[in-house]
């Protein structure tokens, strides 16, 4: 995978786009993962970026089960946008990419990939939003936290 | 599946042992729930019989949900002793039985089975402990799902 | 959901659109659905929209066990859109809709939805693949399939 | 966990009880794993447990895969026996351990523990049968792989 260069970045946090440096996260296929068609069932794939999601922000300090607890903040899915274009298969060693392409001010955009080698086999964009832990209405993202993701790109 | 007599029931709540008839519920198998060997995954027949205890509860009268919000009672299993005799694959439609073999006043041990017509795939002894939704120590059952749980038997 | 009109079909199978009938499923939400956050997790809802499809195929009279098998044709997940609008939770009653949007002679792409009475949950666009159950290749779905969801529709 | 002693060994494969090192894999809790009691669902531990086998298989030098394509040798959970203790939560970091208690010609006992620092949450006693890959009928395990399971202990 190339390195993404960096845009020039404002304060506008209002739909700000990004092309940036991923984040990586091993991931070996078990049988958990696969069905009869023997390959992997397709939703395993959004397993893989969530986990890969989930060590992303940890990779920034951010543990989520603490953003929960301590800042009442908890991160949803809203959409996926997600293309299968080979199959992975059992013991199948991938590796799965984060990069943020947009982050706004209650939801962030992360474009994901996940590879087996050279070999890409699904892309996706998806959609995460910030919400109360307690209540589950939309809240602002913590400022600390877009402000690291920022700085990391 | 034979339907199986009821012994002679005490008010004794200290292990009580049963003999009793069988609830069924019916499950169809998914690719969701199979695996690259063809078959059905091993912890997809336990998704299965959890399935099936909680509409026992239903047919029952009993809702674990407002149990976990009315009534401060999870349930939640500790021991699970299952053999699997024959594999189901994708498509199959299977009959998964509940039976409460032993109740105390704050853990129940079901015999459940899931078949396929005549098959018996496999079979399960469950014990189910119930703790406060609260703070997940233990506590006893409600009264009444123990008093209904042997008047249904 | 609202019965969608039915518009002119013409032979070509090469991108024909459609607005056609809905086909519903029943499914019921279990703890295995769901996660911490107190909600169904995201892969729940698609997990959902395939044993709605499967039963989709299942009512027009095509069991994927037998195309598989006779037909030599497995159906694969290309890509999936889907949003997720608002959360269902442990014991909801849910109905899932499969409308076909779009037939061409190796895909067809399905658009779905989840509610909850009259609540819309999520919604999808699906698009699925016809491959060769034995060696994965893209070949042209069976030719009665395709006239017998054309003429459902 | 403290090492457990190695017992005298013979050849006779039949009914061999071992204590024996314990071979040891970290998983990490992602949400999929967690339901909405807010720990982490009955099912996942066992999905923990499974994949320390496969990866103690390969650290024998064994991969499922080629067991499967070379040596037509599938295994397939036949029996468990699981105690959940006390619950994992979302984002611990688990230790699984493996360790054969027995082995015959078709046939492994293991005995397995996930533990959270000091804490073990649930144990094990998992059988594990070897089937042709085939046909899903019994066989002979692969003696190579018998004599280094032996061995390693």
């Amino acid at each position: 995978m190339t390195c993404l260069i960096k845009l020039p970045v404002t304060d506008n946090l209002a739909g700000i786009h990004f092309q940036m440096k991923e984040f990586r996260w091993p991931v070996r296929v078990y049988y958990e993962d696969t069905d009869a068609g023997g390959i992997v069932y397709h939703t395993s794939y959004l397993k893989y970026m969530e986990r890969a999601r989930t060590e992303y922000l940890r990779a920034l300090g951010y543990s989520q089960k603490q953003l929960r607890t301590e800042q009442d903040s908890a991160f949803v899915v809203i959409r996926i946008d997600i293309s299968f274009k080979r199959p992975a298969v059992f013991d199948d060693e991938l590796t799965v990419t984060v990069a943020l392409s947009k982050a706004a001010g209650a939801s962030l955009i992360f474009h994901q990939t996940i590879c087996r080698d050279d070999e890409q086999l699904c892309e996706a964009d998806i959609a995460v939003a910030c919400l109360s832990a307690g209540s589950y209405t939309p809240k602002r993202m913590p400022k600390p936290l877009i402000k690291d993701i920022i700085h990391d790109s």
